[in-house]
Order: structure tokens, then sequence, then C-alpha cells
């Protein structure tokens, strides 16, 4: 492909995710059309098959796509950055499309008969580099192993997250947020790093919600 | 009703329910089909009707019923009955059909248009008793509040055992129980109850399958 094909190929791709994000989000995947996507997407049907074959590979992208959708825009390192990643995490699930539907998908992928455990397995990559950083700073009790923590943070708010979500719509999940952080990093950090991180649901704000923009790891 | 007949309505609703259970575990709300359900009962469509009303009230009493599935056998109490209480759980969800298929069809539950929380109220209820009498034997950490704490560790179990079972069946949920309260301990409980409360999984055992009968409240 030439260089302006390949670019508009790849933003086609970019549109039919959105919409089909929008789609997913709003109805589950049962309920999702793909006539609906397309319509939303502004693409043909054509368009849509050459990327993504079938609705349910439609649906594991935007399973996979999840993780995308997060940058703290705040400079944090170690533990900081991975309680950072969950504060922007909680208050992006109450907006963005991509992140609120690869979440429902993730949980409901039983009900069209996907096991594909990839989406949580990207998020556990994610953390587990923050934790081995936190590691290597001496963050971390000697007793922490960073994979098995992020595998349970991983676990922990994805479950978090369901309750709040059937509970309230998730309005209050970065408080249930920051709860889960006391709560943990006793067990996680040294006692003067567990003291110095800083748990304020504001660090989850991004620039386009007029939230902070810079910051420093605490303390 | 007559009594002998009020002891064989129960008893039909339980055989129902039983028989709902592991047609919703082997296939989830969709593929679920009634008329197996009643075939596997052994009751007649009538029966089923008079008790459930429809296939999405069926799902709602199976989703309902996971906690009666729960009973420890080990007599402890505060803290450590409420690890005991998710060692059984993490142990029955590999074979108790009416436990899977409750937390299937509760997680799923958005897949087949519920959005209903009672199901982990119910779980909530009961953890919060174990941690306010925990909180009334000194065992907690002044800050720990004891119905945040449950519904954190509802949250928490809820995803590590989804997670679990996309990445193997629940065959190591046991041991992600264990490292669950190792790193919650140290910020729920005092530090020499902490010490004391025992995560051997061996505890979630019930007399059936030959594990231990009696305990203590460990160490």
């Amino acid at each position: 492909m030439s260089r302006p094909t390949q670019e508009r190929a790849v933003r086609t791709r970019e549109l039919i995710l959105k919409a089909a994000a929008e789609e997913f989000d709003e109805k589950g995947y049962a309920g999702a059309s793909i006539t609906k996507i397309v319509d939303r997407a502004g693409v043909t049907a054509g368009a849509l098959y050459f990327h993504f074959q079938s609705k349910q590979g439609l649906a594991s992208a935007v399973m996979n796509a999840q993780s995308g959708a997060i940058e703290p825009l705040i400079g944090s390192e170690g533990l900081q950055r991975l309680v950072d990643i969950t504060l922007v995490w909680a208050r992006q699930l109450q907006v963005d499309p991509v992140l609120r539907a690869g979440v429902r998908l993730a949980v409901e992928q039983g009900s069209f008969g996907l096991q594909d455990a990839s989406s949580y397995q990207g998020w556990r990559t994610i953390m587990g580099e923050c934790l081995h950083e936190a590691a290597r700073k001496g963050e971390l009790r000697p007793e922490a192993d960073p994979d098995r923590v992020a595998a349970f943070v991983v676990g922990a708010c994805t479950g978090v997250q369901l309750y709040a979500q059937l509970l309230n719509g998730r309005k209050d999940l970065t408080e249930r947020t920051v709860h889960m952080w006391e709560l943990l990093l006793p067990g996680i950090a040294v006692p003067d790093v567990a003291d110095r991180i800083e748990l304020d649901g504001e660090r989850g704000k991004r620039h386009d919600d007029g939230g902070v923009a810079d910051g420093g790891t605490g303390g």
C-alpha cells in the first residue's frame, strides 16, 4: 500500500473501532448491529469486513483496545504511576466509549462464546512494568512479587468496577479505587513509600477535562 | 397449602433450581433451554412457571442462591471466618453448579438485560457480619471500616475469579485467594491478628470431599 492509502486505512479502522465501541457500550454484544456500526462510522460494510472479518472479531478488537485509552498525563514513576493509571481508568470508565465497551465485552464475553484473557493480560503487563520499576526503586515490601501483585490488581479492578456499575453506574468508582489503594498499600509498599503515595482522585483528570497536567511522584 | 403439599412444593422448587443452575453453568443464559431444564428436573413446564414465571426470573433466583452454597464447616470467628468463607467459595466454585451458575449469570447479566446487584449485596452482608464481629473483637485496624472493606472484598473476589476462569478454568483460584489475603491483611488487621490468621487452602475443604471438619480461629 502507498503511504496515503495506508494512512487512510488506519483512519478507517479507527473510525470503525470507535463506532463499534459506542454501539457495544450502549447495547452489549447481542444487541449491537453491524448496520448501525457502519452507519455511525460512515463507511461501507465492505470496509468493516476488510478490517475485522466478523462481529466477534470486532468485539475482540474493542476488548484489546482498552489499555490504549489510558494515558496518565501526570509524570510519575513506579508505584505512584500504577496508582495514577488506575485513577485515570476509574475516571475514563465514566466517559470513554472504547474503555467502557472493552470492559463490558471482556466481562460478558462468555455470553457470546469467547474465552479470551488477552485484554486482562494487557493490563497485567502494563501494571507489572510499574511494579517492577517500583521494586527496582526499593518501594515494595520484599515479599510482594511484582507479577503476582499486578495479576491481583487487574482482577480486583475488574470486579470493583463491575460491582460499582451495578450499584450506581460507576459514579463512585474513583472513591472505590482510592479505598482499594488504602487497603492494599500497607501490604505492598514499604512504610515510608505507602505514606508518601498520593491518592487524590483529581490525579485521574486529564488535560481535556480541565484536570492537573503535571505532578511528580508525590510526597 | 397443607404441610405435605408445601414440602413437595419446596422440593420441586429446589429440583428446578439445581437443574437450571446446571444448564446455565454449561450454556450461559442465551444458550440455556427451558425444555432441557424441565427434563433435567423431571418436572412439568407448568411447575417451572408456577415457581419462576420466566427464564429471567429463574436466572435471578439462581444468582441469589449463591451464598446458600457456602457453609464453612470449620468453627471460626471474625476475620478468620471471613477468610474461611472465601476459601470454601474458591473451592466450591470448581464443583458446585449453583455457585458456578450464580457467579456466571451475575457477571454476564448485562447481556440479558438485567442490572441487579442483589447477589453481590448478599455477599456483602455476610462478609460485613464477619468484619463487624472482627471489629468488636479488636481485630481490625482503626481506619478499616467493616462495611467498606466488605464491599471491596466482594468486588475483588468477583474479578479475581473471572480472571482465573479465563486463564485456567479457575484451577488456581484457591492460591489466588490466599494471595489476596496476604496482600490485604496488613491493611485490614492489627499486626498480631494479621500474623495469626491461617491461610491454608485446605480450610476450604468440606466434609464431603474429605476435608478438615473442625478448627478454631487458628494460630
